[in-house]
Formats: C-alpha cells, sequence, structure tokens
C-alpha cells in the first residue's frame, strides 16, 4: 500500500494515503470532491438508512448488483466500517454529505455526528472512480477527465428490480469511445464486478430510453465523435433515484462526487 | 473428454469421439463440412507450406495472432501433430484439401499422402468453431447457425502486419447481436485468445472499409436488425487472402469449413 513517509523525527508508523486523506477529511480541511486523492484506493457511495428500511434496501441492491455493489454494511447503531479501513468513522470521514428528509435535500453538511442515532446502518457501495483508474491504466483516453468535466448521467427505460419501497429507472454514465477502446473497455471493467463491472449497453442511446446524448439528466455532456460509440455503464447514482423514489422520512448520503475514501486497493477488487 | 462406449465383446479401451471423426474422415468416409463433428473439441485452420517459406509464414501469425493464431506447427518433412492428438495424420485426416500452385487452386482431394513431400512443414491455427461454441454455451443466439448458413466474412481495410511475401487485408467474420449480448460476446471470446479471441470492432462497418454488409466476401450474408449491433472478429480466412499475395509456388490448406479435429478440448483453450 502508498504511504506518505514518516519523517526522521517521527516515531509513528507512516500513514497511508487513505487514511491521510481521511484526517484531513475528518478534521474539516477538505471539503470538496475526492477525485485524485489517495489514487489507487477504493472509494465508495454513501447511503445511511434506519434499520427499519436497511433490510429492503439491501435487497435492493441484491437484485440490482450492477448499478449498486454493495462494498460494506455497517452493524445497525454502529458508524464503523472495519472492513474498509480500520479507523473509519462514517460520521466523519466523507467530506460533505446530504441529509433527506421525506425524498427532499434538507442540509449538506461536512460531519453528521450530531444527527446519528442508534438505529441507523450505513451501506458503502462501489464507484466508477475504480474502473476509470482501471481504463486510464489501460491506455483508455476518458474525455470527461481530460476536458474536467464531471461524467454525463442518464436516467434510462430500464427499471431496476424493486424491494420494498426501493425501485425506479437505473441511471447509467457514458463514456464515448472508438470501438476498439470500446471491446477493450468491456474487457477491462469486466474484471472489476464490485464497482459497477461490464457496461450494460453500447450503441443507440434511444434502445434504452434516452432521447438526447447531449442532455444529461446529471454531470456534464461530453461530444460523441462521429467515429465514436457511446458506452453505458450501470451507475452509482440510481440508489439516489430509488431514495426519490422511496422517499424515507430520513436518511443520509454523501454529496455526489464527495466519496468515502477506503483501506482497499482497486487492484484487490479486480476479479481475474 | 467424451468417448464413445466400448461394446462388451470389443477389448480395446474406447476411442474418443475425436478420434472417431478422424477415423471416418482418414478412411473417406466423411469429405464434407466438420461443424458439428465430435462437440467440445478444437477444430483448426491447416495451411501447409515448403520449409522455405514457413519461417515467414510463422513470423507472419506471431505478428497478426487475432487471425492467425497458431495451435501447432509440425515438424519439417513430418505429417504428424503429435501435441494436437497422437495419431494425427495431416496428410489424411483433413475432409477435403485445396492444393495451390501459384496462388491457384488446383485442386480439392481427400488425401495428400502422394503429394507429401519431404521438406513441407504443417500448420494448425485456431478456428471459431471454438468460440461460437462457448457463445452458443454461454446463451447467445448466433443468426447464421439458426439459419443454417456459412458466417459472413468480410475483407477489411484493416492492413494485417507483413512478414516476408505474406501480407494483405485483415478478413473479419461478422454476426449481429443485441447490444446486451454484444458485451457478454465479447467477455466469453476473450477468455480464447488462441481461437481469435475478442472483436477487433463493433458498430459502423465504414469504419473497417466494410461498404455494404448484404455482400460478404466469402460465406452467406445475414440480416442486421434495427436494434443489433454488427460484431466483427478476426478470421481465419485471412491466412488464405495472404496465401493469395504471397502466391508459393506450391502448397495444400484444407477446404473452407472442412477443418482438422483435433482432441484438445475446446474448454482447455479459456485463458480464466
Amino acid at each position: 500500500m502508498s504511504t506518505v513517509r514518516s519523517t526522521p523525527d517521527s516515531p509513528c508508523p507512516p500513514e497511508s494515503m487513505a487514511a491521510a486523506a481521511r484526517r484531513k477529511i475528518r478534521s474539516g480541511q477538505w471539503t470538496a470532491h475526492t477525485s485524485g486523492l489517495a489514487d489507487g484506493h477504493v472509494q465508495g457511495n454513501v447511503v445511511i438508512l434506519p434499520q427499519a428500511l436497511a433490510g429492503d434496501f439491501l435487497r435492493y441492491c441484491q437484485r440490482n448488483p450492477k448499478p449498486c455493489p454493495v462494498l460494506a454494511v455497517g452493524e445497525p447503531g454502529s458508524p464503523l466500517l472495519p472492513t474498509l479501513g480500520h479507523d473509519i468513522n462514517i460520521c466523519s470521514d466523507v467530506p460533505r454529505y446530504r441529509v433527506w428528509r421525506d425524498g427532499v435535500v434538507v442540509q449538506e453538511p461536512t460531519d453528521i455526528t450530531a444527527l446519528w442515532q442508534g438505529d441507523l446502518v450505513s451501506f458503502v457501495l462501489g464507484c466508477s472512480f475504480s474502473f476509470e483508474e482501471a481504463l486510464i491504466a489501460a491506455g483508455l483516453p476518458l474525455r470527461h477527465i481530460d476536458q474536467g468535466k464531471n461524467v454525463a448521467m442518464y436516467r434510462t427505460n430500464v427499471a431496476t428490480q424493486p424491494a420494498g419501497p426501493f425501485g425506479g429507472p437505473m441511471v447509467v454514465s457514458m463514456r464515448p469511445m472508438k470501438p476498439a477502446a470500446a471491446i477493450r473497455a468491456v474487457q477491462v471493467t469486466s474484471r472489476f464486478p464490485d464497482v459497477h463491472g461490464a457496461p450494460v449497453h453500447i450503441g443507440d442511446p434511444a434502445l434504452i430510453g434516452i432521447a438526447d446524448l447531449s442532455q444529461p439528466d446529471y454531470g456534464d455532456a461530453v461530444e460523441v465523435m462521429a467515429d465514436e460509440l457511446p458506452v453505458f455503464w450501470a451507475c452509482g447514482v440510481t440508489p439516489q433515484a430509488a431514495l426519490l423514489q422511496a422517499k424515507p422520512a430520513f436518511c443520509i448520503t454523501h454529496s455526489p462526487g464527495c466519496m468515502l475514501i477506503t483501506d482497499l486497493l482497486n487492484n484487490q477488487l479486480a476479479a481475474f
């Protein structure tokens, strides 16, 4: 694991890049997007729900593993996630949260310690940052990153499998690629089923209910050139669309782009 | 390995399906296409060249592994291929051959024992029958098989890497698929690099120099529906296009579709 080198006058063991990033976030020094922080480490989407809804939500994730790949579920009432990092506290280790009441975002705090309740259950879901790192490492250019944009995301007409109050459309992210790169991208992302895995669609956007690629529902539009195919992956915004539909009285998520940084390495997630 | 059950009055060990098929071919009882014979066994494209050209041809294959994946090369002068089957004799175990002189097919015999020369070298190259079996096993329909046709093949504007006198265009086979099936097909065929591996192109045929999908250069046309993508794989006809260009004074190949049946199992070729 990559580490921050300990200085000669420090008797402490070296701190991992992930732990160092979490320390800055926990102390309030970092409240922005986490893209590019602690390179190589798995980042995750966060959903925190009352225990009464947690069973339905976990069933929803189990039925929709491509948009909702579960990396970890906390013990009811505990803010710790020891399988993702020994010192993680979900109340303080995300740069910015969204507090939802009845399906509406009412607050975007940088710490939720004061909001923690004994019946809350934390879910951490895989995120496309992991497979984007693998695509870049494979030499495949990603236009939204080259242009400093958020990835383009679209609500589709593909319904997720509902569970309890959770349901709604699958949301997808789109990356334009030349055909040979699209084929290579299928191979590369197939190795990472825990972070959305292989694409769910290639080519004609209308076949999955997307009328106009230049009008994404979330994120920023990028151009698709004449010699490129739009390649679509299941997206971690899907669970937020499910929360919009379920309208729980109270829940908390991360703010888009402000992820939980874990101690896991992206390469540890590779299936083969 | 699947076997033909020995009868109670036979003291011999059971004969493999592949050996049984070769025995029928060797005896002249089978002189037709080998598609569907000895299910599960690897079949191969055959090229037999004088030793003076063998080095260039092997270099050509090494430089173009997707269209020309080498499964075995015989010893100069020997018609045996022990790594593909203990009893294989390349002079008799292919249902029908093509004898080429100066780049022209002059004869299509069912046995080449009388033509064998001490300087000939046999090459066996992987064939799409292996990955088609894997696609069907994965539940992906193949229209040309459902319609009892040969697969559609096209000369592209993608040049192979030349070696000595060998060169020319890559030939591709095309199978129409719905987008989700195309993604799955990339995964399935990526497991089989020795039999052409992953597709080389998906989508717009014009990008690889194919003007009209309804006019294949070899094989039979199949329709591509509005909700499908054409998916293109490197094809074992590419080396025959290279022979057309090289025009060796003498060489022998199999007749298209009349493959060498080996003792290898398709599943033995899976890379993971």
